[in-house]
């Protein structure tokens, strides 16, 4: 993995070239991804939902662990955009015959594909491959082990900023394992980085890990403290096969301390929002009053994963066009 | 699964909406379903084999049960109308990560997709999803439990048409499974709609509802008088896992007691055509000299089964247009 | 199995109607389906990856056995030439219901699709399908058993003629598992059709067939032999399930006799060029360093697989639209 990861997401004049994750990109290119998936949006409500941005590129959803609702954001996305999409199910290709990750990507490479959408367990998957590809083609990294899931991070920033304006000056909660959570360590860099007030964490001890505090994110005891005037709750999933082991209590016991409720949510701000990456576990990480309420954004969070993920191919996409036609003058 | 399905599929013009169902539609809603396949046949003969009816609108075929045949025969009709389709196989999906059926929904909902094909183990699945997705989303039932099978229905319907001229004053027999076929169910409510002069039903008493009597059907207990005068044959298909139980004895039995054989047609119609569903067992519901004989229909059923599954396509999506338009007004 | 496979792929114009074996096409289609793939490898390095020549025909690819690999390499082809692709994994569909072969074909058949792209594990599957379709569909063979893998041994065809003009006059040797090699198959046939004035095959033993003299290629006994002078040089892919039989010594044993090292191409002509058709086992067919070194044209091989399938897919499709508009007149 490479040290400096915004040099090798950025081309030289500081356009994204690859989207593996948030740290190293400035609050002006966070927005400007913001504002592009603002203009995807509207894409979304048209009678024909389809732009031609990438007609005749061909996408490939490299997936190493299986993931439908992401696989499936990302190939509505690239299809909206008009481009090919190829699902690549490493499972069940190659790599399964003894190739290694390098020679996958070198043939599909071979084959003139644009872009390669990662989702891998191990950390580093993404840029690994980003530091190997050939110039003309972008990876996004769609989760890599406990390290990033930019997209989702960047469409919960896209969310807060239509709830609330801006993300300047607010404070956000993230409750769960934020130990083994990707979204939960792309999320707090990009909220420090657009300007959030102060970042709070609440977990189990054994869920949290060891350096929450150089993140920027302050870590609190009881979810009660957490939640005073707060202006965003983020629930993160709660890992099932986590339960069973020594990190956690039962699933009622953790509820009755970390769960959300319509009562708790009292003790935060008047307009709080709730947010989720889903597929939530639903009287365990919040009540289904909570989920189902006025407060929960979490499937406008979705909708916006359709418009982030345009953005980010778009803009990838776009820099990489522009990189070829300056080699060719 | 609510009570008047008719009330569900129509909107308030009396339009198809949702195709879930044969109950409650009327003989020209059928009939003008019929004539829309009938102007999309000749689109699988042309050159270039598109029309951009459903340009730019996302069809999720949803499966909850495997179906390789069913699922190909809608993608097709979606991508021949244009429609970009996502394959969701719910088996390998987030339900399995204890998501309900209805997070699902509403997560693909939130994706602004267009269209649900449902398939589902479950009676009244196809139903549950239509009455509770947003107004823009259109539900069309490929196949729920032991309940209904409507595009299967309409396609046969549309093939007896082809071959008959009209289903009114035919006699048709159906053989076979009655009691786990929503083939059946399905069609015997098309068949009485459409003016059918008698349905037959002939099966191992195991395998008769009890219900058979209410749907308009007569029993009958041997094949010899069923197929007498008989304009149409219908041969189910034989779920080789009831074999095994107490449902029925033998296959070589089976066949002596309804198999269809060349012998058995004297009996009926001098035109009487044979359709079954597929896939068939050969020697078992009927002898391969039946199924590639002059009488059977069965791959034009297949043909007819892309134009119909185009037509109920245009014709629900049509509807919904229409609906958000005069609520935009 | 036909015994005229010519035949079987050519029309009575002598235009390729379906791609199935090498056997009996003459150097001039040959040269043709190169210099067809010629003109779509620009297609590559386009800003739209795009040519129109499918639109609107449905491609299926049938596989019956899984290779990812091969898959993508087709369904880029087609969708490049603006086909629907349809993926039909029949291990997963209705054959496992106990439906044959060809009641299968027959009822793609009846969708209206145009072609049938076709893996099998039985040699002669892709022959016995073109052999019994409808005169609009063609059959392009994609590797049936151990008879023949044509569209690999035309890249790799195409693969030499880039780099050394011509096949003709040309020493080339193929090393490895030849008894089980598809592949091997038919380069031989093609490169004895296309003129290469030597053709030396070298393997174990026990991985030699029988037949091997018949085809036109030279037994040579020991690699250093086998390489002297030679201008190409390919290896096959060893099947590690062969290792543990009787077949083979050890891999190390197996490297130690035939890999081919920088040290042994030495021995070979001084522009040698190193094919293999994936995925390489490193360090077992060859050492890494002659993988990525500069005399292995290896990945060109990929990107070849896309301009050749293009190729073949174009030229039948158009072979069987003269044959449609002839029937017309």
């Amino acid at each position: 993995m490479q040290n400096n990861p915004a040099g090798l997401q950025l081309d030289l004049s500081g356009c994204l070239r690859h989207f593996l994750s948030i740290a190293g990109l400035s609050r002006d290119l966070l927005t400007e991804m913001m504002d592009t998936a603002e203009s995807f949006g509207s894409v979304a409500e048209q009678a024909v939902k389809k732009v031609p941005l990438l007609r005749g590129k061909t996408v490939v959803n490299l997936f190493f662990e299986n993931s439908t609702r992401t696989r499936t954001t990302f190939e509505l996305a690239a299809k909206r955009l008009s481009a090919d999409v190829l699902n690549v199910n490493i499972a069940t290709s190659s790599t399964s015959k003894g190739e290694s990750l390098l020679d996958t990507i070198r043939n599909l490479e071979a084959m003139h594909v644009d872009m390669f959408v990662v989702r891998h367990s191990s950390s580093g998957a993404a840029h690994f491959i980003a530091s190997h590809v050939a110039p003309h083609i972008s990876v996004i990294n769609a989760g890599d082990g406990s390290h990033a899931h930019p997209t989702q991070a960047m469409l919960d920033m896209f969310t807060i900023r239509q709830y609330k304006g801006a993300i300047e000056g607010l404070i956000v909660v993230i409750v769960g394992d934020i130990r083994h959570s990707r979204v939960a360590r792309s999320q707090i860099r990009a909220l420090t980085t657009l300007g959030a007030k102060e970042v709070r964490v609440i977990a189990p001890r054994t869920l949290l890990p060891k350096d929450i505090q150089s993140l920027g994110a302050h870590v609190f005891e009881t979810i009660d403290h957490a939640l005073s005037g707060a202006d965003v709750v983020i629930g993160l999933r709660l890992q099932k096969e986590r339960m069973s082991g020594a990190f956690l209590p039962s699933e009622h016991e953790y509820f009755a301390r970390f769960g959300l409720t319509e009562q708790r949510l009292k003790l935060a701000s008047k307009d709080v929002i709730v947010m989720h990456p889903g597929p939530i576990n639903r009287e365990v990480e919040m009540e289904s009053r909570v989920v189902d309420g006025s407060r929960a954004v979490i499937l406008q969070q979705v909708s916006n994963g359709i418009a982030i993920r345009m953005a980010t191919m778009a803009m990838t996409m776009s820099t990489v066009n522009q990189m070829r036609s300056q080699q060719q003058k």
